[in-house]
């Protein structure tokens, strides 16, 4: 984004900014640390804060400000206007219990998945994943379904702009091996991913169409390696994630 | 909110005004249909939705403009502080597993309720409440869990700012009635409601405490009524409930 560019409206962004910049670790700021955490001055970061919290977005004990449930509104509005949302959690649900792990589904936003629904494993006690949480695109089975379906110059685009790192062993770094096997992806209408993102977490995943065949969400399984081995994913999980995958597709089909 | 107040930066209001005007039924908006939806004037409504747009929470065809998942990374910040958020999912879907019936979990904001955690039960086909979204918190067994807990301050500013609407004929619409039956809510520690938000829709609801006993959220099971009755409600749904509320409670406590 261009600093000089006159549509944007400078304190809009630092505003968005110094959002952003409240975290499970930073749940709580002061003005200074609220500076410190944007680089903004603490002039600003103070301007800021009080009108986050005259609208309802933050509230302050006086020295310290944390966010409030009323940033929940700025993201619901998204959640309900996606097409899936209210109908696929059943379908996840049904998934989740017959397979005994989590079912997820995600949209691509920059180079980034971004989790829209989750249901959680009945035996699952650490959830790390939840609404909202982003992981990069290139070494998990959601982001191979959701790459694999751009638009050639987007994926181009893509691959110029991002770093494959290695995050385990078993990562794709190669740009043209990534591509080769988004290309078999978008061939065999799903994505396996053994490791590549995390050691030990194996995951499959297959796309949710819109009405016109295009891609709307990537719905996933996924699963501890020492439970499920790579053939049982494949022969066990595959099959059921498509044929979800396909009745939320028709589903969302029979609203339009 | 004083207009004249010199902390509250004018645009930042207008461009939260018009991100929360996106909506299911205005999931796309041009320049125009956006100044009609906020009372902005088309240049204001222009420039903001192109700033969202270069902040990545908007994206345009070149006449519409839609959120994008960007903007849940707004929420996130929220629910990845809340204490909870990791904790609770695993024993609300046991419950919900057991009792064959919806469990969620909200937190009080201004005068409503909002859903911060939420398990549907396996056979629901229609989910109409997630994450963020937000219901008055009088006639609703979590508000009542919630309200019960305010500081007496806090409760008469909510009940002297409230209009009790009769939504159903069940509902309390008599701040004196609603101040008795929040007293019981308080001494037996959790709250029952029987189709007092809508008709036929039976809930009960339990505190959750963070370590210094504080009420941090309210955590309900819902049900139909012509599926479970008030007497199964109290007599078998409570007490696992409490029990569930309880546990997580803990799984709190050991964190701190």
């Amino acid at each position: 984004m261009s600093r000089e560019d006159p549509d944007v409206i400078d304190s809009v962004e630092k505003a968005f900014r110094l959002l952003q910049s409240f975290s499970a670790e930073r749940s709580a700021m002061t003005v200074s640390e609220a500076a410190a955490a944007t680089g903004l001055t603490r002039a600003t970061a103070r301007r800021i804060l009080l009108t986050l919290e005259r609208l309802g977005f933050a509230e302050t004990d006086g020295r310290s400000f944390r966010l409030t449930a009323g940033v929940l509104r700025l993201g619901y509005g998204y959640l309900a206007a996606l097409p899936f949302w209210e109908h696929a959690q059943p379908h996840m649900r049904a998934l989740s219990d017959e397979l005994r792990e989590s079912s997820s589904m995600a949209t691509l936003d920059g180079g980034e998945i971004v989790y829209v629904a989750r249901v959680p494993a009945s035996r699952s006690m650490t959830i790390t994943l939840n609404v909202g949480s982003r992981l990069p695109a290139y070494p998990t089975s959601m982001g191979r379904v959701l790459l694999a379906a751009l638009p050639e110059p987007e994926l181009r685009s893509y691959l110029d702009s991002t770093t494959l790192e290695r995050l385990t062993p078993n990562t794709i770094t190669d740009p043209d091996e990534l591509r080769a096997e988004l290309r078999r992806v978008a061939e065999q209408g799903f994505a396996v991913v053994d490791g590549e993102r995390e050691e030990g977490i194996r995951s499959a995943a297959a796309p949710v169409r819109g009405s016109t065949g295009r891609v709307l969400a990537a719905l996933n399984v996924s699963a501890n390696a020492g439970r499920v081995s790579l053939e049982e994913l494949r022969g066990r999980f595959v099959p059921r994630l498509l044929e979800t995958a396909e009745a939320i597709t028709k589903d969302i089909a029979g609203l339009h």
